[in-house]
């Protein structure tokens, strides 16, 4: 047991989910005795300020993770290829936020309120999953404490951040140009993202489905350990800065009431990592506003489905819309709690 | 049979819609030997150049609708209440675009590409539906022809335009106050709508539906003469100006293959009204930007329902993504296509 603070590394500080990371470090997120700063050669040598410390951020190409109890990975898949192996040779634990390891058996994926007890004692990789599937699962975790969830059928409103910094800083240009009538010029996105509504830019697999709605199948299977959930997934992106949205329909295992309902509502305002948003009389519902920057998703519009209805009274399948935000929950906090049940640091 | 171009009206001609219908009237899309353009009393007086004519202004207030064959009412309802029974008791025929009178029995309720014959030589008063569900109908009128459609979830992305021009300015000014750091203030709708994702302004009822969303399913019910259709609708606001997109699952009432979707790829490619645009390759599929100011609803994401497959080829479900113009087919344009089936004027 090392009772000590961990000695930390982030690989991919500079980056929109690093940059988040460090924030939440900022704010006294996580305990460290020492924090090291890696980024491509490009970004190598600025400083940045963390608990009112100065750091530099070293070029990871020189990086050995000597002594480096725990690396945050914030990288793309290929920086996460090359240098991910070389911490864990080094005798780091390592939770890589990118998709590389996130199906691989032996890879943990962990949710801390879903499935922090698949971590153990000898765990030296971990995987963050997607964040479209945590802040989902997140949210889902109090209702599927209550009852058995068999389907699921999600539409997204995804927020440009999950294609990183530069499709936030193409939004806000976007949008300006097309306040001033200027001609604006897709980069990130091939399609215009001010103002625009479009399908989510992963590719289509031969289903039909793209990456990333593939991502919410597979790694709600793994975190839940049932390969019998059905999902159908549609992911669309929004002009929307940091926030994802997600409209939910359920279908249970058995018809439910409305004080099944009262009840998920009370077990959702008990339950952490969540947050009750649902006053009918006052229109208040989980928005992408409402949910930035903070730590909880947010829940409400839940309704029993009246097209499962099977009585007048009850129904085969509830509907919920939920709002997470994707740099934070569905990245670097998610990490950053990770980080805390590594049993060795505690 | 009167076969000179009928002489028609406008009440509202200067809200979101009555522009729009001008626009169209202007593209010659609706011949007419005359037209008169009636707004409230704030804004009669002014002029507006139709076809090359300036066109006065008057207060409705003022109206006898003596002499005119067809009056598109794009008001509020209370206006339509006040003003609809005036023009019939004059004999003109009314294409009205509010709430007011779609549900009433004796009403027809026409999206022309879905239900057209119920029109009759002797109808006077014609509702046109509300703007989410003629871009659903009209996008679903080629595949129900070809299988029956049991259930239908869909979750909307709905333009602000839908809320008014004021809504449209509101967008507009918030983004720019956001960008420049201002304060946002919201007015027509209760939360911010720049850079946010928002379920739907309008009341919730009883069961937890908004009144947007009771319309989808009383509208479709009513349109397809069919009560046993099952509906599950979330609608929720984007920030866009004037397209609505919306993510369908529908469960039909027998099996799919592959080779059925190619069908319906077809049957989309030569209905009226609706137009494919499903390039997976290339990632390309319907957006608000590429069915903005387009007469057609685009259709793409066509794929089988993996969460209701049956088999490893066919599904009980199939999953599309839609877009269309709020104010062009969801509203102006439907209004239109509505008088040029009117049989006393062809």
């Amino acid at each position: 047991m090392n009772l000590k603070p961990p000695i930390i590394a982030i690989a991919g500080s500079t980056g929109a989910v690093g940059t988040e990371l460090l924030c939440l470090l900022d704010e006294n997120a996580f305990p460290y005795s020492h924090i090291t700063l890696y980024a491509s050669t490009q970004s190598a040598g600025s400083t940045t300020i963390i608990q009112g410390n100065s750091s530099t951020i070293q070029d990871i190409a020189n990086a050995t993770f000597d002594d480096v109890d725990i690396v945050f990975f914030c990288t793309n898949t290929a920086i996460a290829k090359t240098y991910i192996p070389q911490a864990i040779n080094a005798g780091s634990i390592v939770i890589d936020n990118s998709a590389l390891f996130r199906m691989q058996p032996d890879v943990p994926l962990v949710i801390p309120e879903v499935n922090v007890d698949v971590l153990t004692p000898d765990t030296a990789l971990i995987a963050n999953p997607n964040c479209t599937t945590i802040i989902l699962l997140t949210a889902l975790e109090p209702i599927r404490q209550y009852i058995s969830i068999k389907r699921i059928v999600v539409c997204t409103y995804q927020a440009v951040s999950g294609a990183g910094a530069s499709a936030m800083q193409e939004l806000r240009q976007q949008t300006a140009d097309n306040l001033n009538g200027s001609e604006v010029h897709p980069g990130v996105f091939i399609e215009p993202c001010a103002f625009n509504v479009f399908s989510h830019d992963s590719q289509i697999r031969e289903d039909g489905y793209n990456i990333e709605e593939h991502k919410i199948v597979e790694e709600t299977r793994k975190i839940w350990d049932d390969e019998s959930i059905q999902i159908a997934a549609t992911c669309i992106r929004v002009p929307v800065m940091r926030t994802h949205c997600e409209a939910i329909n359920l279908t249970l295992d058995k018809p439910v009431s409305n004080d099944d309902l009262n009840i998920i509502r009370t077990l959702v305002s008990n339950a952490t990592g969540v947050q009750l948003v649902d006053d009918a009389t006052a229109n208040q519902f989980p928005t992408s506003k409402k949910a930035e920057n903070q730590n909880n998703i947010l829940i409400g519009r839940l309704r029993l489905d009246r097209s499962q209805l099977v009585s007048p009274t009850h129904s085969r399948g509830i509907e919920l819309f939920i709002a997470g935000d994707q740099l934070r929950k569905g990245a670097a906090l998610n990490a950053i709690q990770i980080a805390t049940h590594l049993k060795n640091y505690h």
